[in-house]
């Protein structure tokens, strides 16, 4: 086995556990916390309940909310003007993939100066980043777990994916409770994302026993909750779900991704796509086209999405690709790629940006980008 | 499901990985790092090669060795004058659970102060503790991964257990490697110690998804690996066991211990005996006394010990409990305790003080002394 890492938070799980986040930042040395939410969270409540709680701490704050879904380099570094002027000491997230991924824009930003742009791609940070507390409100980006940072370069239109160990989050606080709130489509798309998380990191070159276990356990749970979800998302599930998604984040932040995800963050810079949406649609075409280079893999993921083994490992990962298929397709989630991209004719331009993407060096089969084409061709 | 919590270290695992101590410790600000191991370890160089390592970065280094098995408080009051005498900075301890604890208590007394035993028992340590680096070499005790410290009370001859997340290691690096040099015998004892970790942790009351995730499948490995560890430990053995033994310091960690290890500890600190060598004497006696109450746990952990499902969840357990028991005597491990104990007459006191381990508070079944009396009368 090659020398692995395997690196994740302190995580702090369950219903009513956002009550430690006050705690928490004082214990990474917080004064003055700069929250980052977004205006759906402020709405629901979420973000007074934690300003509360930072109160009751005695800790002043400063709140950031200039987030939009896929997060924007112009908010990074407004974000990172904001921590200075208010001279904030932690950064404390809470939201989905977008809030949190903007706050460790924020965070690297302050810390190591110049723009977003100069960190893109792995190990480009080099100086310590103010500690980070992270609040999911969705199961599914488990950016309060990974290394990953994923920002829009408005000028470029591409999403820029940033790894490094620095972006693991001091501690995570996962409180279902905060799920409750969310729109159920959201949440399915989320749980796609989280499967997505489990299945690439699976079956990549850099898998190891320690995410391996972490990426079956994520399938077997998102494939028996998921659908349950559709019909009535509680808060048992959305608990389950919950532990699902951050067992994927530590599989995916540490054995990394694959095509699926290269194409997603392609397509996302470019068309400003719903990031869970992109999945149900391309998962299915990348498993294909990986299909032979991790076969007894992708029997392993079949025989859990389908309960069973059949005559042999392709018929088990075949049968798992189309149980696959047909859990997007009750769940009513987009099937073809043009129900996504306008013009075919953007298919070029959008695999030679994803053939550039930080998660295509781990994926089982080498693809080039016009593997990528025939790929999004497939799900076209 | 109640809030819980799941801290471990950074990870570095692999072949070889022991040439990355002194970058792990210049990465936590290490200029003259102090290394804590034993005699042993020294005579099949593997100290040097850790010293020509740290060197090579450029890193002075001061040594410490006066470390016995079951490490006691005047060793840790020598440590940590050693490391105020010598200005150190980053504790890097290479060792079985005996160099690692000796280095926890030292980095305690370093920089908390007074003696070891102000710290006993549960999150009684307030202020921040020297980095430090662990590299395990044995597969069994998960101190690397872990918030114990088992420290003998010379005066009081027993074992003080210290519990705290500052005691979990900043970065372990478990090189398998390091552990072909362990004599077999030892080799067993703490794999045997690892089953004891992952079975424990998996029936505890506070166990959660994320421990019981590395419980099963630390009993599953371990299960699979001893007896061939006991044929011919090779170096592929010895990684297999050495990621059971991550995997049980994750839950064990997180999700506490019990009966057995309340026992264990009071035997040690009584009679000096080599950790890994009680549990084949108590643990099924252990497990008997908590069959009831975690029942369907019980019949989990047979279920992997023998390979399937009996007619009865009972009846799964108990072939559990006699598969283990069998497994223990192939290995010619120990079968009873008076083979530990000169005389049945300890036997009380030695119970007393058990009663008041912290491990017991998570033992499945409440039990006080007179219970773990009768369960040492069992496996007299």
């Amino acid at each position: 086995m090659e020398i692995t890492k395997f690196s994740i938070p302190e995580i702090i799980f369950g219903r009513g556990a956002l009550k430690y986040a006050g705690l928490c930042a004082k214990r990474l040395g917080a004064e003055k916390p700069m929250v980052v939410s977004d205006p759906g969270l402020h709405e629901c409540g979420w973000v007074s309940h934690l300003l509360e709680v930072l109160a009751g701490e005695g800790l002043e704050w400063c709140y950031f909310e200039d987030v939009v879904s896929n997060p924007r380099d112009t908010q990074v570094a407004h974000g990172a003007l904001f921590y200075a002027e208010h001279k904030a000491d932690v950064i404390i997230a809470l939201g989905g993939g977008s809030p949190m991924d903007a706050a460790k824009g924020i965070a690297v930003v302050a810390s190591n100066g110049g723009s977003i742009q100069d960190y893109e791609g792995a190990n480009r940070i080099h100086r310590p980043l103010p500690p980070m507390v992270f609040l999911p409100s969705t199961a599914g980006s488990g950016s309060d777990i990974s290394q990953f940072a994923i920002i829009t370069d408005t000028r470029r239109r591409l999403k820029m994916t940033i790894v490094s160990r620095t972006l693991v989050p001091n501690i995570s606080i996962i409180d279902p409770n905060v799920l409750t709130t969310k729109p159920r489509y959201l949440v399915l798309a989320a749980a796609v994302d989280a499967l997505a998380h489990a299945i690439e990191s699976y079956v990549s070159i850099i898998a190891s026993p320690f995410t391996e276990l972490q990426s079956l356990k994520a399938i077997e749970m998102i494939s028996i909750h998921l659908p349950r979800a559709a019909q009535e998302p509680t808060l048992e599930i959305l608990e389950s779900l919950s532990i699902a998604s951050t067992a994927a984040g530590m599989a995916f932040s540490n054995a990394s991704l694959g095509a699926d995800h290269a194409l997603a963050h392609s397509l996302g810079g470019m068309f400003d796509i719903l990031h869970g949406e992109v999945h149900s649609v391309l998962l299915p075409a990348v498993m294909r086209f990986n299909m032979d280079a991790a076969l007894p893999k992708m029997a392993q993921i079949g025989k859990i999405l389908i309960g069973k083994n059949l005559r042999s490992e392709r018929q088990t990962a075949q049968a798992g690709i189309e149980a696959l298929e047909h859990l997007f397709a009750s769940l009513g989630m987009k099937q073809c790629l043009r129900d996504l991209v306008p013009e075919p004719s953007h298919l070029p331009q959008l695999c030679r940006m994803a053939a550039q993407d930080a998660c295509l060096l781990t994926n089982p089969r080498p693809a080039k980008w016009d593997d990528l084409l025939a790929i999004c061709e497939e799900a076209w």
